[in-house]
């Protein structure tokens, strides 16, 4: 994480894990969700605060999943169902369920799947927020597969030279067992960067740096921008550009890979891709790879220790202490945070103690 | 394609496809393939030249493979074979062979597991380059798939914070069938630029945009950099960056996901990552995902067409005439080509001349 996206140290609470559990789980109890979904829920919300993913975590997520129950947006008692299926897939509808609950049953049955075929692969359509996607595609690490998990979002984003958004942020994770060293995990939105970043560098005035947005016309922005400029305020807020920012840096991937994940995430699982009109939302798709229908596995968790290891001992370029790989500072964080507890901005306190009074639930955070 | 890549018209040699077709197919030959093999090989490299893709087409790839087969680092009578399987997946052997040749035959099985149980997904260990890899993609296309491919390559780009080369330019190919829009087809290498563009400029004397490489301290050169200067020369022709250039602008995002080609084409092919000492070369993996086992496939072409047309559609940015999307210039440019031929540089055409002349073929092409 960029060090200006972290809560300053001189006004962060800490607060424990359990707490923190037991108190997310009081919340989507209130919301109608049964205690089993409850518990899931708050095990994805929690997992991203523990890995230092507050983007997805309770602080950022937590407060608009209380809007959608209480509006009635989210069904806080889904039927979700298999709507197709072979050997080798699936294709649920989520019934308006959230994704942060739907989605770890849908890679249950990929893993299940991927135990007897080899491969499991299911799209989920009619279905909400999904929550940080690694947190999926890492449910395959021990079972001895290869996890993946993409979700087709609603647009923000620019295509190559476009001047409409037209594609979601739109992310992709993949994670990957290793035998000493930490998994590999790779999570991140297809644009340079994601919407909810930019929201939070707008409320701390924080700079954008080149190829984050583009200006109101739709212009790339490859210089540094310090808020408030056009191009920046308004509605260049919707304005993200694909990773690579313009064309001759190589925006042209970043897009590509968002149509993907609208392709894959989205049209695939039947419920259409970010800009159909009134599509309720998301789709997401989840898939589980069995190393064992590949290779000895030993061998390949020992082979990742390889990659991993010299990766991690690259030699570093100047003014940098040290090369990490995708996974590794989110474990640590992991780490940290299971001793020393997770600092939350001030405001986010104050939102819980707020929530839990009108609520009716105990306050146990400090 | 970038304009200072393109062959500049005043001095472009059009060579007929049928023509280019019937000396290829006899260098192949010559080399000791098999004719089927040899037609296979041909259709491979050609296509990449109808569509455009110079850097993968005959132009660029030939006089190397011709190496590869003189010297015997290339198996031009592979016996490739089926090392573990099951009903979604197959790991292959490739025995040295050419992978524009035995990745074909890995996209057919994977296309019929997909028949069978919805996906298919095989592996190719101890192989090499294996040209263009939409090629690979595209054939899922016609059997109402979706096709991926994605190769392990030797390493010549930066970790993020790096300065040691440690990843391959490792490309990923997608290809979606749409009804009447040209299909989707992605195929981008995960550094900002890919290796033989960064040769081709050079030999052209083109600047480098920003975010293409490091100096040869491996710091990320954020600016347009005009050949020659340091951190362009001699060492830091290896120094390619991944998408994004540097943290800040998103290169992480390239890193993990050249990171992801490396296990999936690599490691999970029990062949290792691009930087394994002595490796030898490339790995492979293709996947076919069978569109009727999630969803209806008339559906989803006609939601493809509604995608495509809607990115086409968007309304441009200044300077630009129109917005593309992933395999609609290539489209165009096969229309193109089919008709007016294939614009060679004249130093391909004399190499031409040179190698049917050395191999005792008739030299047809002008």
């Amino acid at each position: 994480m960029l060090e200006q996206f972290k809560v300053p140290e001189d006004i962060a609470v800490h607060v424990q894990e359990d707490a923190l559990r037991e108190t997310v789980t009081s919340v989507f109890k209130k919301m109608g969700v049964n205690d089993a979904d409850s518990e899931l829920a708050t095990d994805v919300l929690v997992k991203a605060d523990m890995r230092g993913v507050e983007t997805h975590g309770v602080s950022n997520m937590l407060r608009s999943y209380v809007s959608g129950y209480g509006s009635g947006e989210l069904n806080n008692d889904p039927n979700w169902r298999i709507t197709r299926e072979t050997p080798a897939t699936a294709n649920i509808d989520s019934d308006r369920g959230l994704g942060i609950i739907v989605t770890p049953k849908a890679m249950e049955i990929a893993i299940e799947k991927a135990k007897n075929v080899g491969v499991g692969m299911v799209t989920i359509h009619n279905s909400r927020h999904l929550g940080m996607a690694s947190y999926h595609a890492m449910m395959a690490l021990e079972h001895d597969q290869i996890g993946l998990c993409v979700t087709s979002c609603p647009p923000g984003v620019l295509p190559t030279f476009g001047a409409e958004p037209r594609l979601g942020t739109n992310p992709i994770a993949v994670a990957a067992p290793a035998d000493k060293e930490p998994p590999f995990v790779f999570d991140a939105a297809t644009s340079t960067v994601a919407g909810n970043k930019l929201g939070l560098a707008r409320r701390l005035g924080n700079k954008l740096y080149p190829g984050w947005v583009a200006d109101a016309d739709g212009i790339p922005l490859m210089e540094e921008v310090d808020p408030p400029t056009p191009g920046y305020e308004g509605r260049a807020s919707s304005f993200l550009l694909p990773v690579g920012g313009n064309r001759e840096s190589g925006s042209h991937k970043g897009y590509g890979l968002a149509c993907i994940v609208d392709i894959l995430g989205g049209i695939l699982s039947g419920g259409g891709f970010g800009m159909v009109p009134g599509r309720p939302n998301f789709g997401h798709m989840v898939a589980a790879y069995n190393i064992e229908a590949f290779m000895d596995t030993a061998e390949f968790k020992r082979t990742m220790d390889d990659f991993l290891r010299m990766l991690r001992e690259t030699t570093p370029a100047p003014g940098h202490a040290r090369v990490l790989f995708p996974g590794l500072p989110e474990s640590e964080e992991e780490e940290a945070r299971a001793e020393h507890g997770i600092p939350f901005h001030p405001e986010v306190i104050e939102w819980f103690q707020d929530i839990t009074s009108e609520l009716d639930i105990p306050y146990n955070l400090t």
